[in-house]
C-alpha cells in the first residue's frame, strides 16, 4: 500500500501568517500522499471578540452557540482554509479546501445535551473514507477544516485533533497511513520544564507507566488515548512533534 | 453531449436564510448535470460595518483592501458557501464547495491600477474546464464562491456573474451549457415599472435595437453583453429569471 502522511496543525502556527508560510513550506516538501488537518487557533474567538460576542464558557468548556458557530465556520471553513489552499496552490500542490459537508465527507451527530449543552458541537459518526482514498490517488490534497455536518443540514464545529484521527482510521483500508499532531512542544516530555526531555518512543506498556508516574498527564492522557485507538484501528503510527520539526523525523513516535 | 445547467444566484436570496432554502429546494430538482455560483449580497458589508470596517468606494466602484478580502473570504468561502454545502447535502445533491484557489480551478490576475486601485480583484484568466468536468461527471454538484486566486498565494475577490459565465464558457467544451442567472426582476423588462412586461427572448439584433431604443440600459447592457459573449464562446443559451421561477423556464432567454 502507498504511504499517506496525515498532518494536524493548530494553534500559533495558524495564527501566525509567518510560521504557517513556514510550516506550509515544509508540508510542501513531503513526498507522496498528504492530508492536511487545521485548527483554528485564537483567531475565532478574537473575531467573537470584536463583534462583541461573548465566548461561552460553562465548568470549563467552550460552547459553541449559533453565533459562535457562525464564526467558526467563517474564520475556519473560510478564512484560514482558503489561505492555505491559495498559498499551498502557489507551491504547486493541488490543494482542495474541505469541510465535513463537502461531499458529504464526515458526518456528525449533535453532541447530545447532559450535564453541559455543548451547543453546536459534532462527534464524528462516520467518514467516507473512499472517497477521500480516491481524491488522494488523483494527486489531490486534501486541507481539512475542523467542521463537519449532520445530513440534516446542520454544520458542527468539531474537534480537529478527532478529525485528524477519525480521517486517518478511515484510510487505514487503502494507505499505510502515518499519523503527526503538530504542537507547542517537541514531543511528550518527560520533564514538562524542559523541552530536550522528549519521549522518543511510547509503547501502550510505556503510555500505562508514563500515567501511573504522573510523567504524562492532563489533556495529553486524552491525546495519547487517541493516538492508540487509531493505531488500533489499522493507523501504522502516530507522532506528536513540533510544527517545526515535521521534515527531521524527531518528536515522540507512538506505536503499538 | 448531455446537458449542464450553471446557475448564478446572489442578492436578497442568499441573505434570506427561507429564500435560500426555498431556492435551494428546487435547485435540488433541477435533473442531471449542475453547478452553482453564488454571491454574497450585502452580508460581507454587514459584517465589515459590525467590525468597524469602512466601505470603501472610490467614484462609485467598491475597493477590495485588505480586510474587506478577508471579510470575503469569511463571508462567501465559508459562511455562505458551507452552509449551502450542508442544506444540499441533506437534500441528497453531492455538493462540495469551491473557490477559485482550490483544485486551481479558477486563476485570474490582480486588475491592474489605472485611474481606480480596485485593491485585491480578480479578473478571470483561466478556468481548468477538464477538472470541472470530471467532477461534474461524478455526479458531484460543485458549488463555487467568488473567490479566486493568482497561482501565487494570493486570493482575489471576484465578480460572481463573470465567474458563471467564464465557468460556463469553459464548461461549453464538455457539456451542453445552459447559463442561468437569477435576479430580483423576472426577467429583463420593456417596461422596468411593470414586472409582467418580460421581454421572452431576444438575439443579437434585438438587443441593439432594444439598446439604441433605451430600453435595455444601465447595468443589464454589460450584463447582457456578457451573455451574448457566453453564447459566441459555446455556450448554448442564458436565460435571465427570478430565482423563484428556475423551474419554471421563464424570464429572458438570450442566444445568437
Amino acid at each position: 500500500m502507498d504511504k499517506l502522511n496525515i498532518i494536524k496543525v493548530g494553534g500559533k502556527v495558524v495564527e501566525d501568517p509567518a510560521a504557517l508560510e513556514q510550516f506550509l513550506q515544509d508540508f510542501a516538501k513531503i513526498s507522496g500522499h498528504k492530508l492536511l488537518v487545521h485548527g483554528g487557533g485564537t483567531l475565532a474567538t478574537e473575531l467573537a471578540k470584536q463583534l462583541g460576542i461573548e465566548n461561552k464558557i460553562t465548568e470549563g468548556r467552550r460552547i459553541t452557540d449559533a453565533e459562535t458557530l457562525k464564526i467558526v465556520t467563517m474564520v475556519y471553513g473560510g478564512l484560514i482554509n482558503k489561505n492555505i489552499v491559495a498559498c499551498l496552490q502557489a507551491k504547486n500542490i493541488n490543494a482542495l479546501g474541505l469541510t465535513g459537508a463537502d461531499l458529504n465527507l464526515i458526518r456528525s451527530d449533535k453532541r447530545p445535551v447532559k450535564e453541559i449543552d455543548y451547543g453546536y458541537v459534532g462527534d464524528v459518526k462516520e467518514v467516507q473514507g473512499d472517497l477521500l482514498a480516491e481524491l488522494l490517488k488523483l494527486g489531490i490534497v486534501p486541507v481539512l477544516a475542523p467542521i463537519t455536518h449532520d445530513k440534516n443540514g446542520q454544520l458542527l464545529n468539531t474537534n480537529a485533533d478527532t478529525i485528524a484521527a477519525e480521517t486517518a482510521k478511515a484510510l487505514a483500508e487503502y494507505f499505510d497511513v502515518h499519523l503527526i499532531y503538530c504542537f507547542e512542544k517537541k514531543g511528550v516530555l518527560m520533564d514538562p520544564e524542559d523541552d530536550n526531555s522528549v519521549i522518543s518512543e511510547i509503547d501502550a506498556n510505556l503510555f500505562k507507566e508514563y500515567v501511573e508516574q504522573g510523567i504524562i498527564r492532563e489533556g495529553m492522557i486524552p491525546k495519547l488515548q487517541n493516538a492508540f485507538e487509531a493505531i488500533h484501528c489499522g493507523v501504522k503510527d502516530v507522532t506528536i512533534t513540533k510544527a517545526q520539526d515535521i521534515l527531521l523525523g524527531k518528536g515522540t513516535r507512538i506505536m503499538l
